[in-house]
């Protein structure tokens, strides 16, 4: 198996619901033609942007399925899907389904019930879930906020390397630039090191990274792009500043309630993907509008993304 | 409908498993047997001890089914089930299957990838999922140590009360016993606190406590009941010495590794469960040997749960 | 040295201030006969509830000698002192001060800057403050909410044992009653152990406890007299209603911005010990107004402190 | 009052001990000159590597008085001292010394026993430290993982300007590189913002960073010299391999006991500060020995600092 590096910017896209809380699934075309214009390459779905603990498996796999689909013509546009979990044989499961429908990786992220007592533990887990696709790129998934499961990820190589042949990187969202680092230098720089904070981008692109994962890319790729170009032409008070506009849109996601307000932004660039299912709380309808009124203060129209069917109606 | 109020001690069954991680569901019969030998009074099937996470949703009712089956002669015998989780949609399926196959209770813990931003959110699930089975009393397990989800309970019964008509209480398992009491008097007593800490269940008897649910009383539970006849009898010094013999029995699950010291207890019974699915570690050969040998400088014999099938072989 | 065994109810005075924020040490003996007059066996002074930490090491020498004056000729009211503390020489030096004045005993808690990297350097931290006053009862204070510093009690005994000859007890402030449990029992019960969380003092009395140390002492001591009088003589529902009337009463801690309320009770009781320094945040007027009312809805006069100041003018 | 930026390298100085755990003041004036001779261009003091917490009141006079003494032709090394702490006439009253002493700067952590509620109440503490020294630059160290307390310092710039006049800045030891920037543009640069985790000084840098405040600049600013050379020049797989190498050094601090291996390393460059007090634990001699074996595979003699004394004799 080849394993090609992953650059770039890939979007942790939403799961568009309809009013209801069903899946939406006739939207992803849209969503793909969107981030594919933004120049995203590729998307991370079914992860926590993508609530895919709140979907039943059933769920996921046809979201599987609608972005299979809708980028299946398209090589350079890379699909990974979280596949877990606590339950590893529902992990095997999805595993096995992202391979049948050809999506590009999976990824995983640590049992966050029961918590692996130790880094060996956590790369059995992983071992059971890569073993079960060996020609497809794993991903583990490093997210302590959420998962609560904090081992160095550099420990994490020291265990699989050689062991997991399938072993593809990690999905880094946690700010332990010492430990990213150290990941970036093992083996040659051999594993992919995916930095999951966007907001902190420019602090990670410095130490060498080459590719991100984030959920603000999907409405604000743009921004980015700009940010990692200034960077490579040495621009840093300009990268600075890019940066700058970043924080400020995100400080809005902790002001107005976390991750639901990914999908506010959302209907800002015309793609509407619907609210979260519980326990995430909703934006009130009053709150929305308070929300978009402090977005309209920030420079948000120069670097969102751009929907192509907006763009062309 | 009418809410019995749950008394006595509540076994925590482990779901047993083959050599190759399978369900061994052929053992429940005996394991009902057992328990109720031993004077249970009902049985909290996939929860933390029963490993619900790291089942399946058709494993989680097979062993659902399997309870049911064992206890349907037995209508004093309580079956209660966790029906999730972190997925309401699979919870209230889990609930209906559970209403299907005539369990007596569902119970259900927050979400713990993304959790209730606020006491109100997490009423809110609740309320999702008890609504889906009216006629069945709902149980919230509260337990942060796992879930990282601490609100009082208290403000969850304000919450609740007079909304979700069949929430029957709550299995108490986190050592906040200002918040217990004030729940164990909340509405005159209206609601079932099952406490969940056996190390600790003399400090909740005192405060008023009629019933726990615990791990230990599958294969303890004659201490326990000691432990609480001697309570009731104003025996003190008694009751005392029992408790610190629980604890003395628990403390070796710390030493030995955690939640799979029990699968290990329960071998010393008679009654093999098999081990434990990843992400748990369960005990080396030479740790059980160990294991066994600590456990034999207890007083184990002497309260140890009796497995009817061994005792009458 | 007899270590005499500590009983009932010991209070944790608040270091009365003028308005200006310096020191008032003309009311202790004033503070002395309310707390002698509600029946409390002594008083730990310059701890949590005593600001211990925001004052200089000669305000607590200052403090230490007007109780010690204040209390000299009552050999059975006892008074300990909190001698530290992130600096060791300065707790040695206030542990010499206090046995040059005739306090009763002294106390210590972990480091809570550098914290100690196990219990062996907690116990070696203890050693050195308790073999400066070899001739005094040494207490540690456990109160890893405050501290940071969490080893479980019993391994702590397990260190001391033999080797720290004044080692009387652990002031334990946590609610860990396995640990507090295996504490009692250890040694044949050698070792005094104050419970120190008042709302939970009924979950304590059943295990064994003699005594507690507490902040609503100072303001409620007749109310835990009567449960702890009620607990003894098997009145069970009555404790509970008492330790419910006493959760009701730290409920308004909770609601009124924590420890500073204290000083605010303590106003309704007619012993005006001013406010809490920097960087606790004192009430307002309004929020003192509120206060006031809201503690008129408990019970409050059945249960406070008598001040024999008020009662006999 | 003017504020001069501070920029580069600023160790934070181990205070030096003889064998008995006095202080050894004797050898501040070596030390001074083996910092200006790595080019530092200050020194922080009693801070956290400097053991401040376990000095007394005094002590800390001394040692600021060694430093004051030892730097006091040279304008351009600037010394700063920290001056608590969780008493503040404590601090204020060590404010006043350095002051005497012609110290350059005053620093203050939150108290960290009891904490401040919120950033309000922190910000009015250090308006009580810095209003005691209003010519003095006051730097605000932020540290939540030995203090507890975390709040943006965003939201304290915003709490200080204009109304403590003094305020310069913030020694920022804490990996929130999103707060860090939103400082570092907080009006227009304003502040001076020191970077006090040395593994991380290039994520730092790329931010806008000119200066750092760390404990492993003692024994090896030659390496973050090369760094931030390398850096400015835009050659990063130099400055990336550079950062890496720090990391590996900074990895045996992990491995042999935290914060007292910095004192082995000032060993190796041949100034022998002696041991921490307690409650720190120090290497025993084994543990030494392997920490120079794992030392020599290091390049530790190519960045190390030069120890004018050695050189020269």
């Amino acid at each position: 198996m080849k394993i090609n590096q992953l650059t770039g910017l890939i979007a942790a896209p939403f799961t568009p619901m309809h009013p209801d809380g069903s899946l939406n699934l006739d939207i992803i075309p849209d969503y793909y033609r969107m981030l594919k214009a933004n120049a995203n390459t590729g998307a991370f779905i079914c992860g926590s942007t993508g609530e895919g603990v709140s979907l039943t498996l059933e769920e996921k796999k046809s979201v599987a399925e609608a972005w299979a689909s809708a980028t299946e013509q398209d090589a350079d546009f890379k699909v990974i899907t979280l596949v877990g979990g606590t339950c590893l044989q529902d992990a095997i499961d999805l595993a096995r389904h992202a391979q049948s429908v050809n999506l590009y990786a999976v990824s995983f992220t640590a049992p966050f019930y029961f918590k692996p007592a130790n880094v060996q533990m956590l790369a059995a887990c992983c071992q059971a879930v890569a073993e079960a696709v060996p020609e497809m790129p794993f991903y583990y998934y490093h997210i302590p906020v959420l998962t609560g499961v904090n081992f160095a990820m550099i420990d994490l190589l020291r265990e699989v390397d050689g062991r997991i042949v399938n072993f593809a990187g990690i999905k880094y969202t946690h700010e332990d630039f010492m430990d990213f680092l150290s990941c970036l230098h093992f083996a040659n720089g051999k594993y992919d090191l995916l930095w999951g904070r966007d907001e902190n981008l420019l602090s990670a692109l410095v130490l060498g990274a080459k590719g991100g994962v984030g959920s603000t890319y999907n409405y604000a790729a743009p921004l980015y792009n700009q940010l990692i170009d200034a960077f490579n032409k040495g621009d840093l008070s300009k990268a600075q500043a890019l940066q700058q506009q970043s924080i400020d849109m995100i400080s809005l996601l902790g002001k107005y309630g976390g991750i639901a307000t990914g999908k506010a932004y959302m209907k800002l660039v015309g793609l509407n993907c619907g609210e979260f299912r519980l326990p995430v709380k909703n934006m009130s309808h009053n709150a929305f509008e308070a929300f978009k009124k402090e977005v309209q203060a920030l420079p948000f129209e120069t670097y969102k993304s751009r929907n192509p069917q907006l763009v062309t109606s």
